[in-house]
């Protein structure tokens, strides 16, 4: 296997997995192409090629990529053959929506964990969960093996629960938090952010149609 | 003004933007350095230079960047000089969560619609607003002439939802359903899917370690 595979490349193979599963959804579709998967993603179909191919060959001329095959073979080059826990924090209204997303199931996540700093919070469920303490976390954290985070915080709390969460062992972590965060080599952030996310299109929005 | 500038560079003008209003909090403060930004927001001095060369000069040489006038200038460079009205479509708990946000606030956007094809959430208010029902909404984009959406439905119900919102003059789609969408061109999406953020960091993760 390629070992110097672009980070660009990583980052498209979950859009593919989402949507050979869509596809999967159709009990009559056996195979699809890069041309279909190029056309539903609004990426290039020599694009999806090359990057399928770093893997090994998957597709075949004339009868293109087997859905459930190359399903499987994503799976497991995303590391997703087993669910992997997640530890929520923050269960305001951004945490509820998290706690209560079905999206995660059967795509490779499930939030276990819930952990909020207030104490009206604390006890009460979400969903099957109950709210633990964050004075809880380390040890919780340590003990389960939990090595994903979802920080669902307010900007000035993100960088303490992100410390906290480090040292607990958590080498991933999705940030909702709108702030930069500064970690160890070795842990991955991801951030979402709608606020930029809409700045960035709104550099293309013509001036005078607001 | 350079109108060649690459879509990646215009993507981090945001994170500068972020980074500067933070600093600006600091009554203190007047200037800061290219290596300052750089060590907080995990982006090289060099690239931050080169990003921001592309629309003038804006820093000196020994005094750096002062941060009310840089973030004067990238105000005006993404078009943040108005408050841009947003539409939200999707009153469930994201939707919930996104218009309870108060991220948005002075950072150059208003939610100040909420759609749901739910008789049930209809007439009920989040915050100052009052959800409106999905039959009123083309009418209603026409009118204030709204640009912009964020799309927090489910998947089986976010394409029909791009094409009417497209079809009522919205340019820009911020969309939290799991599922790629075709558009015009013209029209912008930008996507937020906590498990493909979540899958692109598994990859990395090592798999002994779950």
């Amino acid at each position: 296997m390629d070992h110097t595979i672009p980070d660009i490349v990583i980052g498209r193979l979950p859009l593919y997995l989402r949507e050979l599963s869509r596809m999967e959804g159709d009990p009559d579709r056996i195979t699809t192409s890069s041309h279909e998967l190029a056309e539903r993603l609004g990426i290039s179909s020599a694009q999806i090629r090359k990057d399928l191919s770093h893997f090994g060959e998957f597709g075949k001329q004339g009868t293109g990529y087997h859905v459930h095959y190359l399903i499987e073979r994503l799976t497991e080059i995303l590391h997703l053959t087993h669910e992997w826990p997640v530890a929520l924090v923050g269960a305001g209204f951004l945490g509820h929506a998290l706690a209560s997303y079905r999206g995660f199931q059967r795509r490779g996540f499930a939030i276990t964990r819930v952990f909020d700093n207030d104490s009206a919070t604390v006890g009460k469920t979400i969903g099957e969960l109950v709210v633990r303490g964050i004075e809880e976390m380390a040890a919780d954290l340590r003990e389960s093996g939990i090595r994903i985070a979802i920080l669902a915080v307010p900007a000035d709390a993100a960088q303490t629960m992100t410390d906290r969460l480090v040292e607990a062992g958590v080498r991933a972590i999705l940030s909702y938090a709108p702030v930069s965060l500064t970690v160890p080599p070795g842990v991955q952030v991801s951030y979402s952010d709608p606020v930029v996310q809409l700045q960035q299109m709104t550099y293309y929005l013509a001036a005078g149609g607001e």
